[in-house]
C-alpha cells in the first residue's frame, strides 16, 4: 500500500502536488475510480479516490477520514550533527520509521558541524514516515545552542556522556509514559561545563551500554530504548 | 583510544600489517614506545608497545593481556540482502556496533538480490568493532537458502513477518539469557510457504512493533530488543 502525504488536505487541498502526482500516474499506472491512502502528517489517515487526472494534477475525492490518537507518552533527541552529514540523516531516516515525536539539532563545544540542512532532514523524514505507514510527522527543529536546549521542560531529561563509568543505563532510569528529552554529543562528547550545566538544569546522566556508539547510533539506541519501555 | 584488530596476534605475530602501520606512523604519529591495544576479535585485548618502526611495518612488545568473557547469550540475525546494498551494510555496521554475534544471509523467495560481498561485510564489521571497542568479532556466514537457515538448533527461533496482525511482539515472547536467531525478510516478506515451513521447524512469529519497518531497521531493531532483555 502506497501511502501520500499532502499536509493541506486538511484546508481542502484535493490534488497531489506534481512529483507525488507524477508517481501515482507513472510510476502506479493508477487511474479515475482507483483509491489511495493521504496523511495529513498531523494523526489523520484519508481514504480518497482519484476523479481526475490531468497533466501534473492527480484530483481525488475523500471517502472516509479515520484519526489516529496522539500517544500520551513523547521521545524529543537532541542530536549534534554529525562532521559526515549522511549519518545524520541516516539517524533521522530510521528514528521516524521506529516512530519519534521531535527532533532537535544541538549545537556543542565541540561540534564539527555547526549547520543542517532542514529541508533535507524534512524530505527524508516524510519519507520514512510515508514508508513506515504512520500518521504523525515528528516535529523538526532547526539547530540551537545547547544553552537554549538545556532550557526544555520534559518530564525525564537525559544527557549521553561517554566517559563517564558512574553513568547509569537509560533502560534503569526512564519511567514508562512520560515526555522524554535526550541529549546526544558530539563526536567529542560534551564537554565538562556542559554536562554540569544539563545536571544544574534537571537532566540525568546516561549510558547506552557498554559498547562505544557513535552519534547516530547513539541517538537511535535511545529513541529505540524509550520506544520499547512505552510499548 | 585508537583499538588494532590483528586475528594472527594470538599465533605470535608482532606487528601490524602495512595499512595499520601507515596508521599508526602517519595519522597517530606514534613513535617506539608509545602504546596502544589490539584486539584479535577472539575476546583478548593486548596492551602493546611499539618497539620498531620500519617502512610499513610496525612491530611491538606485548605488556599486557586481558580476556573478555564470551557471553551466556548470544544473537544471530538471519536477514535476507536488500536490493540497495548500502542499507544491509548499514545494518551490520550498526549491529556490530550495538553487539551482534552471528550474522548470516538469508536467500528467500522474494529476495531482490542473491549475492553479498562477504570481504565487503567483513571489512565494515572490523571497523564497527574497533569503533566501538570490543573484543569479539561477531561471526559471518555467506549467504544460505532459506531452508538451511531453518534447520539451526538455537534456544529461540523468531520470524519478522509484515502481514501478520496475529504475532505477538519480539519484547514479550524472547526470553533472557538465551540463544536467538531471528530471520528477517526481503522487501517483498517471507512466502506463505517459508513461514509456514518456520513454524514447522520450531520458529515463533514475531512483529516487532506497530510501524512498517524496512528489512535493515528490522534486523537492527530485533537485535536491540534482544540487547535490552538480556541487559
Amino acid at each position: 500500500m502506497s501511502l501520500f502525504y499532502l499536509p493541506t488536505i486538511s484546508a481542502g487541498v484535493k490534488y497531489l502536488d506534481e512529483e507525488e502526482s507524477r508517481h501515482v500516474i507513472k510510476v502506479l499506472r493508477m487511474e479515475p475510480g482507483d483509491e489511495f491512502t493521504i496523511t495529513d502528517g498531523r494523526g489523520f489517515f484519508y481514504q480518497t479516490r482519484i476523479t481526475s487526472i490531468k497533466a501534473k494534477k492527480c484530483a481525488f475525492e475523500i471517502l472516509e477520514k479515520k484519526q489516529i490518537p496522539k500517544k500520551d507518552s513523547s521521545i524529543h533527541i537532541a542530536i549534534a550533527p554529525t562532521k559526515n552529514s549522511d549519518r545524520i540523516e541516516w539517524f533521522v531516516e530510521k528514528a521516524v520509521e521506529i516512530g519519534i515525536d521531535e527532533i532537535s539539532f544541538v549545537l556543542c563545544q565541540n561540534s564539527e558541524r555547526k549547520t543542517i540542512n532542514l529541508a533535507r532532514i524534512e524530505k527524508i523524514a516524510i519519507s520514512a514516515l510515508k514508508q513506515s505507514q504512520q500518521a504523525w510527522l515528528p516535529k523538526l527543529n532547526s539547530i540551537k545552542p545547547f544553552k537554549e536546549l538545556i532550557q526544555d521542560g520534559a518530564d525525564q531529561k537525559f544527557i549521553g556522556y561517554v566517559d563517564e563509568p558512574t553513568s547509569i543505563s537509560l533502560k534503569s532510569l526512564a519511567l514508562p509514559q512520560k515526555k522524554y528529552l535526550v541529549l546526544i554529543g558530539p563526536e567529542g562528547d560534551f564537554s565538562k561545563e556542559e554536562l554540569a550545566s544539563a545536571i544544574g538544569n534537571g537532566f540525568k546522566k546516561i549510558s547506552l551500554g557498554s559498547n562505544r556508539l557513535r552519534t547516530e547510533t547513539a541517538g537511535l539506541v535511545a529513541c529505540h530504548t524509550l520506544q520499547i519501555i512505552n510499548s
